[in-house]
């Protein structure tokens, strides 16, 4: 790994590259601004250049180059990382991919379709729409693909779904040399060598480019339901998750959010709803079978003291539900004007979810901080969502001390650090506590054999 | 790479083993013998000597000393691989793990187990039903969780639980140094740096040796329920299986089987079965919902002329409507004394099923060799199974012409040479075809990063 400090662009570099790619590099400062922060409470940093590309081709000239002169490359889409992933934290170039959003291919028969790494998730669906189908991944941000699928981006349905792990069948990618690969096929089974798919999804830009993504996708289903219901505490309506998860009902989503949680919308919805420890659920199937579901799971929150339990198929009433959960990421950064908020990942295994829930409310409420908890509970994956104030970094080394006292009793308890934001910039200690040092050893074998100059994504998983 | 031809031990090699593992070490002709075949057609090779271990430092210090001595080791588990897997190509030694056969931990409330890597599938089902769970995947040989997971199994319920690939949560495994790593947490989401599990499962033992490993378990449905249905031709048939899976019906398992497997189960069992191209069904949930599966399913099955539709409920007309499928490999081999059978395993994206088995059936007819064909459609994998005289080798090359021609136009179509029986010695090739150059190339790097001296699994899945 070469790089240890920043790299700015010489003008030979920069009309070097700019020949490349038919002139689309900039070095204007708003450009820059835009690619040096993301959704994350990291600083900002600038890169030294922007180069917007439009074809795997230009990727492939490009990393040869940058590959050559020791220039840093990270990956742009639109920059709604939590985990500083777009930060060039060594200069060099942002690689923005985000021209490149063709949807090439959709094979209704075979339940795929094929994108440009610069499609975005919300576009996708729409179009999917119009054959019956959709792209399930729902990491709540109108994310790129090639975004998605490089940090292994999950969300609210990966419980009945999956995560990108699961729905990427095959991918084109661009190694550091400039080298093309294909990865992986469009079958649903693929049993020929290294599964290097699912290598590079979640490998966070550090091992190539992705630039082509074959995906998994869905029948819409004939019926949707959703139902909501509350909780004296957060530890009924977590053990009531478990407890269905357990029982084998077909939940497309289940999610719950705090009190905290649920004041924050109804202040910035004007909403009046009751501000107790929900869980939300959404079913998917025939109208027969969902409701089934759903009443299965009324059953099984009302032994764990659930009250109010509401369900619906119609739609608009399925939206309005919802909303609470929708809207609590923006709800929350709301609250506090100016503020920007800090999000933790842990995942646990279902067994441990009420323990390490009570054991970061514990760490929180001990803390000056405003905070609240919500989270993909079925998949035993909870977020803290803690406000800072970016005028005041000192904060942040507050908050890190906080998270990091909970990551800990986490990994002790058998959890991870991060169940779907990835380790980014911030996370990096943490997965050697996790993963030990000789797997991160592993690791960066792998990384030194496919990018011997260290020039993707420097400063990202690994020191 | 380093090893280029055979290794015998030395006795003082023998000598220094054997203290390592407690005199746990033979070379013992039969147990050479029983050592160097599994269950494909590869002429059998026997290993220089056979180590038996009982723990994971027991196989750290085994690895440790052959990686310094340059002594290929191929681990073994039940040898039921159908790709020549654990054939000791190059000599050295056989790892035999299969008296690591110990239940570690059940966990009913996290789903999960995690066993040692000699336990057998059927044992483990056998205590997991206790807690009313089971573990899902069915290769239908009764293999160990370490060949399992090394070789990344699926088979009939992979279209509703998957393969190893996303059943595998956490393994323990030793690198060629003897160094342990943890690869993977018990959690059901993890986004902690690079997926190493997944590199490992599916690696064929040549990146490193699993000892442990933690899996995803099922709770047992409440109802079962089997459905059966025949179809005009073979075509048909598919056509029909790719309309449910497009119609979203959740399907346990979906088996494809021509009027020649039915014909060997007949003979094999004395069945009167219906000789005809044949779907075979599986539905799990509850009494309601499996019944409005079976309904979707008939329906959908009888728009391209399935007839005879039977379904059931109660779990010995379960099995018995079941029993063609799950005889028809050991059928397939009694209907011809002494022979073996050659198992090909394509698989394709849905829309090209018809077609592959098409092409497949064609090439076949056009040989004079005793063959049928099944498969798991819904996955868009299939198998033809090929008769071969085992004291005729000259058939193998036939037959390899044949899967040859059958597996280019597969690849051709977007297809892969191997959907869930691996690469092992004899795909070498295809994969190259299939994967390409440059992503064979990467596959090789991470090879030579985990194993500089080459010494496991030599010889496959690369030359």
């Amino acid at each position: 790994m070469a790089i240890t400090k920043r790299v700015d662009l010489s003008d030979a570099q920069v009309k070097a590259l700019s020949s490349l790619v038919s002139g689309r590099i900039s070095q204007n400062e708003s450009v820059l601004d835009s690619h040096g922060r993301d959704e994350s409470a990291f600083p900002p940093v600038r890169p030294s250049a922007v180069v917007t590309v439009h074809s795997t081709d230009e990727v492939s000239k490009v990393l040869a180059y940058c590959n050559g002169e020791g220039i840093p490359v990270v990956a742009f889409g639109v920059g709604s990382s939590l985990e500083g992933h777009v930060l060039p934290l060594f200069g060099g170039i942002s690689l923005d991919l985000s021209e490149m959003d063709s949807i090439i291919k959709i094979s209704p028969d075979d339940l795929t379709v094929t994108v440009q790494a610069g499609v975005k998730r919300m576009a996708l669906n729409k179009k999917l729409s119009n054959d019956g189908l959709f792209f399930s991944v729902d990491p709540g941000a109108d994310a790129t693909i090639g975004g998605m699928t490089s940090t292994g981006a999950a969300g609210t349905t990966t419980v009945r779904y999956g995560s990108m792990r699961e729905n990427v069948l095959k991918l084109t990618a661009v190694l550091a040399d400039g080298t093309v690969i294909q990865a992986g096929r469009e079958t649903r089974k693929l049993s020929a060598g290294y599964d290097l798919t699912r290598l590079i999804v979640g490998s966070e830009g550090t091992l190539a480019i992705v630039t082509e993504i074959t995906l998994r996708v869905f029948g819409i289903p004939e019926k949707m339901a959703a139902a909501v219901s509350r909780f004296p505490s957060l530890a009924d309506g977590v053990q009531a998750a478990i407890a269905i998860v357990r029982s084998g009902v077909a939940i497309a989503r289940c999610e719950f959010l705090d009190a905290q949680s649920i004041k924050n919308v109804n202040a910035h919805d004007g909403l009046t709803l009751q501000e107790a420890p929900t869980l939300l659920f959404e079913f998917h199937g025939s109208p027969r079978g969902v409701e089934e579901d759903a009443k299965v799971v009324q059953e099984i929150t009302s032994d764990f003291g659930g009250t109010d339990f509401e369900w619906t198929t119609e739609e608009g009433q399925r939206r309005k539900l919802w909303q609470a959960r929708h809207n609590a990421y923006w709800a929350g950064i709301a609250a506090f004007p100016g503020k920007r908020a800090i999000s933790t990942d842990a995942a646990v295994p279902l067994s441990k979810l009420a323990d390490a829930v009570a054991i970061a409310e514990k760490i929180l409420k001990e803390s000056p901080f405003p905070h609240s908890i919500l989270g993909h509970v079925a998949d035993g994956n909870f977020h803290t969502f803690i406000v800072t104030d970016p005028t005041k970094p000192e904060e942040l080394d507050a908050i890190r001390e906080l998270t990091h006292k909970t990551t800990s009793a986490i990994i002790a308890m058998g959890g991870t650090c991060t169940g779907e934001h990835g380790i980014g910039a911030g996370k990096i200690d943490s997965l050697l506590e996790e993963a030990g040092q000789s797997s991160v050893a592993v690791m960066k074998s792998i990384k030194a054999a496919l990018d011997p100059n260290g020039i993707l994504n420097p400063g990202k998983i690994f020191h």
